[in-house]
């Protein structure tokens, strides 16, 4: 049984004023342990305007206020959470840094950020995460009592090779807390994400902020729960809202079964 | 100029007659051709009913009898043909093979399917290519006037991996000749086009063979080519039709430009 959850996408506003913020995610992640749901997820800078220059002013270590907050939250719910991503400072870095509770508080996984936002897109966008931050090195897979599952952030969701390589490291949930804007996010958000549970028949969890009318950030909204068939089974629109979905992990066992992907690669012959 | 150039994508019947499907491949060839192509894909199978039983009756050498004609008919169209695929005979082995032929009838490459579809959905589909063929052993890619192409077929599609070698090997369009079925089709197929034009930032390019009232084969239909944003341009129904698109190789450069995903991958980390 313990193959069954409940899972809740807490897409919620964030502001510019950090107390808020953290007080808007507990808000949301009690409403969520209140649903029945054994993991929710936060979306990527939950605790920080999604802008370059407020990075530094929000940046904080980890062990340090949010990570206590957050560890607090996920002991008093006893559910696994995922908390989105914070600016983390490690000395004269500054990371994309999101990290896990277990239902017990204690942090078992924290990834950082491995492909940073570097996007011109003329009369788009135009976003250089580098300016301030640095990349992670390491791939984030993490165990729960529920099963495997791998972590990743925002624009590392781009990059198929590393959903695969979570995949192949056990992966059976990919989650990626993700601040899509309105030019990338109506383009391609729903397509990467399905397209990342079709090809590793994987259940995919996807944390947006929400869009906030005035905000600092043009988020995209459309947090989103897919399938190991690539159907989406939950999606918000575009303001602060709750989804939640109850996902069975027998569903990847049955996928993987019935067309074995995985089995059929061929690595010898793939040079990427 | 030799940049943007016409495709066409031939969504031929297939039926239990090779010279019958080589009358119907010849005669949509030269319709695309006459609707102005430079480039023109027939389906998976398309002189054989996509059928186990029937791999080994239908099978020929290359150079044959369809091998021979298609050479022909890219010299008498003048233009690139991209051959489906076909059974091919090579000592005990049949292998599902696609060939590329200039607009001077040479045949400048040759695919051989590298994953065999060997799946068991139940009460959906059920099919064991490799009870009749085997595997090959190479990834393809070819140039052409217009730019470098990349090939693979049907069940090759479901691999990011494939796609991703082609793309680092160049590609600035990958084909794909298919036989989704019914099941698969509506599940799958579009889902996983525009998955490959959007990761890999390339123009994708599939054909199906028509779905043919109490045919052999229950093909999905529904040949489609998708640009490099993952746009369907253009797409076919379920019966026998002729989609053509004028796509421009620029658009490849365009998005590269915007959004550099190619540049920003992180190969020592990957590990699939």
């Amino acid at each position: 049984m313990a193959r069954i959850l409940n899972v809740g996408i807490c897409q919620m506003e964030v502001v510019d004023n950090k107390e808020l913020n953290l007080a808007t995610a507990a808000r949301m992640i009690r409403e969520a342990a209140a649903e029945g749901c054994q993991l929710a997820v936060l979306p990527e800078m939950f605790n920080c305007p999604y802008a370059r220059h407020y990075f530094p002013v929000y940046a904080e270590p980890i062990p340090g206020l949010t990570s206590m907050r957050m560890s607090e939250l996920a002991r008093e719910t006893g559910i696994y959470l995922i908390a989105g991503s914070i600016p983390e400072r490690d000395g004269e870095q500054i990371f994309n840094t999101s990290m896990v509770f277990s239902p017990e508080g204690k942090m078992i996984a924290r990834h950082r950020k491995l492909h940073l936002f570097d996007v011109d897109i003329p009369g788009g966008i135009t976003f250089f995460e580098s300016d301030t931050l640095s990349p992670g090195k390491d791939v984030t897979v993490f165990n729960t009592a529920h099963g495997r599952m791998g972590l990743a952030i925002c624009y590392d969701l781009r990059f198929p090779e590393l959903a695969r390589t979570m995949t192949l490291q056990g992966a059976e949930v990919i989650i990626y807390p993700g601040a899509f804007n309105q030019v990338t996010g109506p383009l391609h958000w729903e397509i990467l994400l399905r397209a990342r549970a079709v090809d590793n028949q994987v259940f995919v969890l996807a944390a947006s902020p929400a869009n906030t009318p005035g905000g600092v950030y043009p988020a995209y909204g459309h947090s989103m729960i897919v399938d190991p068939w690539g159907k989406v089974i939950a999606e918000a629109g575009r303001r602060e809202e709750l989804i939640t979905a109850r996902i069975d992990l027998e569903a990847v066992d049955q996928v993987r079964k019935e067309i074995p992907v995985l089995k059929h690669r061929r690595p010898e012959i793939y040079t990427c």
